[in-house]
């Protein structure tokens, strides 16, 4: 029986789906386009190499930081606006082995006022969504990807017509793991702290979307006020996490949907500072979102 | 002849003047409060052992992180307002071999909506500002002290009103050091290319206030535009100085004057930073200031 390989290969690591007439039968993980230690050819035979046992597969199609300048084949950039047709005639194409081997393109757009923007994987996950939820694909939405560099995509009619970065999670690591703000207090985890700290994060960031001016607080009330360290991560998440929906959100008046893709429990943070939009709100899973994309990549040369 | 040590023990280092007549003759530095490997009693006298060999000072003045709770003896915060008199009355005093010695206070205040902020060393160069720049001291007035935790004080006729800590040293040194907006270029100095970034990024910031979602532009103007990472490090310094001094100034509808304390070529940055604004704009020297704040607390006990 045929199958297909489909891989997210990202930075950091390489997830591969072995699939099988549109089904994900069985996954494996390897190292990700960052860190090789061996040409990517070599490194993804490996990968596939007992899945290959029993036959080679039909196609591979790939998606990430495999595209980049840095990766195995460029894959350019494509413009913004876009449809997924589009995107699919952007795709480098190549062979292993004498397989048909598709890598999607990245995104990029240039914003009024001519600041640039990029994106390289996230777009597959996006016209995947629009194929798992027919609703996204007519009218005006967004479509965001809560991360490290999160990305709200503009969404009309099915054309990705822009899209933004925010430096959210990137951000938050920083500030976790190198910063001041959590040296005043002990380190004990609270989760109850931190839910606490979360809501009261957001709530400032209400008031206040400039979190250059408010970081500062969640050190302040260590010192004066009892807060726990806890409190402290959790308000800092909230402080950042409700900047970039209130800016996101703001830009994007004409919007009426907004799906979420990613991790749970990161999503539910982003359903919570969502909440007093009144926009809709639902939720996708990443996996399926990228393996719908990948789909539409198409496998012949 | 009589003399006075005067000195601002920070976490990283302490630097120590000897005045005479209230003019400062010598000065010497020693170790940050937060990394001793001694008492503080001990390295303070070896400190000022050379200067004490023609006689002792008739009183120690300090300020800055020695009166933190971890420091040598906890000076508590006082709250805004706060004017320099009652600010003297709450400094923390006690002896060093029989020399008085006098330790600031550091600040609090609460802001209205229950935020807190604190500093501890910064109230000592603003009221040393208040002397040294009567007009100032009547009127409603800014003075800001750019730096790691910038702090932008509200002065009206010669009181803090209050105050408000922007976290943009911090966080632009976090993004230079740690973060990936600065791995996708080449790292050669160009100060040129510099130069025009923080001018970009002025101009940013003006637009979007935002900075969570904007510092990616950092990154995706190198990819996409060919802007080399000087570029990119001035267009961050941009965007963090002009959104705290959007902010602030913002902020302070009623002031008149704002007065920068610290080094000149940061100084010199927020200058550019608030040509626009309209305000009168002064700078003054951050020793200066130390000294004419220090000068305030008086030595007996």
């Amino acid at each position: 029986m045929g199958w297909q390989a489909f891989g997210d290969w990202g930075t950091s690591r390489l997830r591969l789906f072995r699939v099988e007439q549109d089904v994900p039968r069985e996954r494996c993980e390897g190292p990700g386009i960052g860190a090789l230690d061996a040409a990517p050819e070599t490194v993804l035979r490996e990968a596939l190499a007992a899945w290959r046992r029993t036959g080679d597969p039909d196609a591979i199609r790939l998606t990430g930081m495999v595209g980049s300048r840095n990766g195995w084949v460029e894959a350019p950039y494509a413009e913004c606006p876009i449809d997924a047709a589009g995107w699919a005639r952007s795709a480098a194409r190549l062979d292993l082995d004498g397989i048909p081997v598709v890598i999607g393109a990245g995104l990029a757009c240039t914003r009024d006022g001519g600041a640039h923007d990029v994106m390289r994987g996230e777009e597959t996950q996006i016209f995947g969504a629009l194929q798992l939820q027919p609703a996204l694909a007519t009218g005006r939405h967004l479509i965001a990807l809560p991360g490290t560099h999160s990305k709200w995509a503009d969404v009309e009619n099915g054309t990705i017509v822009g899209f933004r970065t925010f430096f959210t999670g990137e951000t938050f690591a920083l500030l976790r793991d190198h910063s001041t703000l959590m040296r005043a207090g002990d380190m004990q985890a609270d989760a109850e702290d931190e839910a606490a700290g979360f809501g009261d994060g957001l709530a400032r960031a209400a008031q206040d979307s400039s979190v250059i001016g408010t970081m500062f607080e969640a050190r302040a009330a260590q010192l004066r006020a009892g807060r726990t360290a806890s409190w402290a991560l959790g308000f800092l998440s909230g402080l950042l996490i409700g900047s970039e929906v209130g800016v996101a959100t703001a830009a994007a008046s004409g919007a009426t949907r907004i799906c979420l893709i990613g991790d749970p429990r990161l999503v539910a943070r982003y359903e919570r500072a969502l909440a007093a939009t009144g926009l809709v709100v639902t939720s996708l899973d990443g996996d399926a979102c990228a393996l719908a994309g990948l789909e539409l990549l198409g496998g012949a040369a």
